[in-house]
């Protein structure tokens, strides 16, 4: 009963309007010769096709069939074949991909609206392509030059697809602990053994070959995460000319069994003397890692976004259509049986929160692909890195708040059907089911957020803070609306940044004990800075277009009236400190 | 893997040392004849038995399994029909009955504690029990005498169970819109026809006979929710002798397939000129219906802090045992790979949010338990009058709030587990999946939210809420410990509520508008009012059980510090009145 329609006009408003993309692509001259207005409209539109006709509808026979193990072997849900042959045949695995090994170099800020649509379309087929465009990432940064001329055509053209394999049945965030070996061999190869649990897409049947990248100790290496390498391990061993060669020993153990995303293959890998090729230095492999890690953090925080906009689509139209009661103020349909229920304040409540939330995300994720766009190609070595130093600040609280707010959204849209939200019919349900997870891989949300206050603000003493508090407070001077209420919340990020970093040396604990918070009081003030900007622009077109110039200000009012005053409460409990956390032993919980 | 125990030195607390329940019963004579401390103890204790032994190892099947429907019929899980035996064997279902029929006529206060026994074991079990409670409340109260006494002693006994059918495809929240016929017979009887869904129990296997009390119209009745009368209609029509005579045309049509509670089956009930008997008076079957439906309403409400108490006990025990990274104030488990990961802040913030909200709830539930034994068994009419007042104020508060918190509980016990709370394996999935429709069923939290604001603060001016409030400043005056942030909070509580009631005359949306966020402000002030209770006792207790007692303090401290806060976010919002939910018009959703 789903039905997702990319929301473009939204989506041009961001990039265009909020954040004048193709001005942006037009002084970085690597992004100039590959992209204007004209190229990204034709892309989302063409993207818009690709997720609401062919894998909006694989959705719900996924959840229901979700994915088969038999002898070894993976097979997806009915479709899911011929429909990547179509995804990759356009060409979007390499959207982002480095031209030189025929990616399509397309900007960062493109790219984050296209996973979006992905993830609302549907999460599990989307992260078959996901992890493989991170897996691009790591190789394109720290591989060898044979390594990338022989893996990246193949994996941006989605013949191949990649994994990430990090976490072992004892090791999860604490990465140090792995047990996996590497053992070197004459030829500059490498031996891989062990075990890795939670691997997406470790074994399926949509592409040709599979290539891992996994993470493993060499065996004079350090304790401790300063020990870890990285390896290139496929699963068929490519020959000279590109064919597939040898089996290599790396085979799928088994499959999860989990409350969503039942489309994607979650596996135990098992590596048995596998064939590896160590990607960047001996002893580096996290720091290599986390290029992949880092992209995959956002993309992960952009499922949170997906999914809150197809529950919003469905719950809107349902508020629209479901007669139910009278409305407070007297009836809006005097000829039918009762008012549709988006007559209902409460009702309103629940599609405002999801939207502002959901249109907050999606500003807030174009805002930090644009960073990315500038850390990568800005011609200004200073200005590369500042962009370098708001992407690192900010991905964690993307990561964490998108997919907090996607959970909260996507409860709200089951909540809007009422009893029909519970039951399978309407697809509200797999959607919280689904996006459950984004709070949990690629890190848990309190991972981020210790990642956020410990080595993003308290590290560098706040001061990656105050260059984003700096340009909040630029763009706030001239603000048309709600300055003053976006001024408030950021004065309150700072002070409660300032009474941290006074805190830290005498606590121990006060980062761990305060650092979800933290998170989402920063995700506010960035979601308020969003929101402030988006209604400068709807202001200033009001006149040109009243109904979706209109709209936006009617949200943005929301979000400052209803939403903004979380903040509050954010505060007082981070400034409560440590000290409730630990009146009790481990052994009185 | 789960292993639920009851709780119950803290529910022994509740009962006991804040509650005396014990002392309470001795001076209502109705009570002091059936129950003492021991009799009450003596329940407990059987009750944690027959749900840690026989109902929760049904649980993980219960989900896996789930109910068959072929050919009309029903079949619950493995292990269902032999569990409902030996349970119903042990009188359960009659805890709370009317002892003239043969119920047990135990107090409401033991009865919840029960009922949240059930809940933790598992929520599909318990509701084919809760619901035949629930439907012989109804019976009590509004049937005949011939009626009462040839359905109540075999539904408090479990040879039959009865249901609740209220809700058709097009009339949920609404059911003044209900097309449901009863046309009156020359026998006194009357032909029920109409179809009905989201019925629970409304077929199964466990019981021979199944009561359904449906909501019909009769041919002359008024429109809309005055025109609504209650039939009983059982599934085969007794003999005099209590023996089961002919099948009544109440059939089962189909079964929904849900997010969770897959154990229970919810039906489509279709009644095809099935014989009924009137249940009250023509034309006040909504009243009567309410009945069992506030009973319901606090039994839902305990399903969110039953599931909540299992995902604790799940992420305890995990969080003591799974060992990942080093506290951040130096290792505390030198000899092993890792800290367990409770020695970290953010870990503990997660399970002291779950404790303190579900032992908060808890201790609320007893309170209204309390009150209504008082509604029922006070010898002094004003005593009774009082309590009703409270319980009608309260029954939404506990229904809404605790089922809110019951989610955000589950969700959090699932985030300690990582990547394991995702998987089967663990249990933690199913029991956010199972707690999710609290929210949704007996009136959504909305609803609840509504009927708080509409019905019980603004319709008679606060007066209700002013007796509540004047309870927990007469308690707050010699209130050892929290005394002045529980005053604080009240007086949150009671300036919003006059800031609203001053302004709703002016504006018709603003009840629907800010319900939820004042039912979660005034349910986080009740739960400061328990926490305080709680904490004053373990205060005088300290020295006799420091662990105990010490444990108590350190949880209202977190509570205190970093929980109740939220109010200053929620008061903020409702203040911002309706204005920002009607800056659209329904097209532009």
């Amino acid at each position: 009963m789903t039905d997702y329609n990319a929301p473009l006009r939204d989506m041009r408003f961001v990039l265009h309007d909020v954040f004048q993309g193709p001005a942006l692509w037009a002084r970085l001259p690597a992004l100039a010769e590959r992209v204007d207005a004209d190229t990204a409209d034709a892309i989302l539109e063409e993207a818009a096709k690709i997720t609401g006709q062919l894998i909006a509808p694989l959705s719900r026979n996924g959840d229901e069939q979700g994915v088969r193990f038999e002898a070894g072997q993976i097979s997806t849900p009915d479709g899911f074949r011929e429909s990547w042959h179509t995804y990759r045949e356009g060409g979007w695995v390499g959207l982002g991909g480095n031209p030189d090994y025929d990616g399509m170099g397309m900007p960062k800020m493109l790219g984050v609206l296209f996973e979006e649509m992905m993830y609302a379309a549907d999460s599990s087929f989307s992260l078959y392509s996901a992890l493989s465009a991170g897996s691009c990432l790591a190789i394109d940064a720290h591989a060898s030059e044979a390594l990338k001329a022989a893996y990246l055509p193949k994996l941006y053209s989605g013949q191949w697809a990649g994994t990430m394999c990090l976490t072992e049945p004892h090791a999860g965030t604490d990465l140090g602990l792995i047990r996996t070996r590497a053992e070197p061999q004459a030829d500059g190869s490498y031996q891989i053994s062990g075990s890795k649990i939670f691997i997406t897409g470790g074994e399926q049947d949509l592409t040709e070959n599979i290539v891992h990248l996994v993470l493993a100790k060499l065996p004079d290496a350090p304790a401790g995460a300063k020990g870890i390498s990285l390896f290139l391990v496929p699963k068929f061993l490519p020959e000279a000319d590109g064919s597939l060669g040898a089996r290599n020993g790396a085979h799928c153990g088994s499959i999860e069994h989990k409350m969503g995303i039942k489309a994607s293959a979650t596996c135990v890998m098992n590596f048995d003397a596998a064939t590896g090729f160590l990607v960047g230095e001996p002893n580096k492999g996290l720091a290599a890692m986390f290029t992949m890690m880092n992209y995959e953090r956002l993309s992960i925080g952009i499922q949170g976004i997906g999914c809150a906009e197809a529950s919003y689509q469905n719950a809107a139209r349902y508020a629209n259509e479901r007669l139910q009661s009278r409305a407070a103020s007297g009836a809006q349909a005097q000829q039918r049986i009762a008012d549709p229920i988006i007559a209902h304040g409460d009702v309103r409540r629940m599609l405002l929160t999801m939207r502002s939330l959901t249109e907050g995300g999606r500003a807030f994720a174009t805002y930090v692909g644009q960073q990315l766009d500038l850390a990568r190609y800005a011609e200004d070595a200073g200005e590369r890195e500042h962009a370098q130093r708001l992407v690192a600040l900010l991905t964690p609280v993307a990561k964490a708040f998108f997919t907090d707010n996607g959970l909260e959204s996507c409860v709200l849209g089951q909540q809007v059907f009422g009893g029909h939200g519970y039951i399978r019919e309407w697809g509200q349900e797999q959607l919280v089911r689904d996006v459950r997870i984004a709070q949990i891989y690629e890190g848990t949300n309190g991972i981020q957020a210790l990642d956020l206050l410990g080595r993003k603000v308290v590290a560098d003493g706040g001061q990656g803070l105050a260059a984003f508090a700096a340009e909040i407070r630029a763009f706030a001077v001239d603000a048309p609306v709600h300055r003053e209420a976006l001024l408030e919340a950021l004065v309150r990020l700072e002070n409660t940044t300032r009474w941290l970093l006074a805190g830290v040396a005498s606590d121990a604990n006060l980062i761990s004990a305060t650092a979800v918070e933290y998170l989402h009081l920063f995700g506010l003030t960035a979601y308020a800075y969003m929101w402030a900007r988006m209604a400068a622009v709807a202001q200033a077109k009001l006149a040109e277009d009243a109904e979706f110039c209109g709209a936006k200000l009617a949200c943005a009012a929301f979000f400052f009236e209803r939403i903004l005053p979380r903040g509050l409460a954010l505060e007082a409990s981070v400034r409560a400190g440590s000290s409730s956390l630990y009146g009790m032993e481990a052994g009185q919980f």
